[in-house]
């Protein structure tokens, strides 16, 4: 073990009983108990990722969790198998028709934003529903599928108990300005760049 | 639907084909595969969230997953539970004492990070585990409870197929230097500083 002197120990001692009466002030003053509407974006991973982690700490304590993908087709992923363990728990609808550059057809990309779009309504509505992922909607809203101001009015006005948590790169303004909690994931570096393939259990 | 008249919806195919050819050629020339260091760190939230949406990615193609706790104490949390569905398929340890704050105890801070370090070991040992998470060893390494010299050399020498993701903020630029994959999150929003508490399902 590293050296530590008693002198150093009543000093760390001292600065951690300042710290924790800091920390349990900070933390006396939030009450608000709301259902949150959050937004992964930005051009690194784990903005899925961390939504689909969110879902599972959700189902964990045996709520109920949507997810919606608007962009991503019906190939397989390991998430979605790992999530049929939860059964209805998790209500799961693959709403894209994948990548724009594999349909080049803009008006079936609109089409199915438009689908996926309906389907998020309904699951609003469902008061059994605790957090709803939806998940690349930030590139139907980017590529204008969706109109910005509808699905933002219609995610204000949410129950005040869902969590929504919208995916997807470049977010728009309108969105992070409607959101409780925006996390923007930076790429500092990508083993793409690398030569490194997208590999089962990483990417998918 | 928006208005997309025959024009548009050609420009747009003939714009998606030659993004498709692009996209083709990055991906034939991505060949490696290789159990990655990944590094989830930065202010912002989804840290540990998105590692613990790659172990379920993971699980869902029933491979085995190791999560070590280096802080956290052993409170409860809505994803260790929902890890229980999946058996021995996932090996949880928490080693933390808590915050550094709530133990004030330097000495005690330094044993629990060392005892944390060794069950690394041993599941960086074991064949039959695909994913090791190490949650908040980036804490431990920034108060220097372990020596980050040997830690790195250690992660640098697993077996070529064990992915490893590592979280916390102010992860040191000698691990940063040695991983594959480092995503950086950015807080651009915090519920926090409008007053809302940590909520069941969200944070824990």
């Amino acid at each position: 073990m590293r050296d530590i002197s008693e002198n150093e120990a009543e000093r760390h001692k001292a600065k951690m009983a300042k710290r924790k009466s800091v920390q349990d002030a900070e933390v006396a003053g939030k009450t608000v108990e709301k259902g949150l509407l959050i937004v992964n974006t930005g051009p690194g991973k784990g903005k899925s990722t961390a939504a689909f982690g969110l879902a599972l700490r959700m189902l964990g304590y045996g709520k109920r969790v949507g997810v919606v993908q608007f962009i991503k087709g019906a190939w397989h992923s390991g998430e979605k198998d790992a999530f049929s363990t939860f059964g209805d728990k998790l209500v799961w609808h693959t709403m894209g028709e994948g990548f724009t550059w594999e349909t080049q057809d803009i008006k079936r990309d609109i089409a199915a934003a438009e689908a996926a779009w309906l389907k998020v309504q309904s699951l609003m509505a469902d008061p059994s529903i605790s957090l709803l992922v939806l998940d690349e909607l930030n590139i139907a809203l980017r590529y204008d599928y969706l109109d910005i101001e509808k699905v933002v009015a219609v995610l204000r006005a949410r129950r005040p108990d869902l969590h929504v948590v919208v995916t997807g790169r470049n977010a728009k303004p309108a969105l992070v300005e409607a959101a409780d909690l925006v996390t923007e994931m930076g790429a500092v570096k990508h083993h793409f760049t690398a030569g490194v393939k997208a590999q089962k259990g990483i990417e998918f």
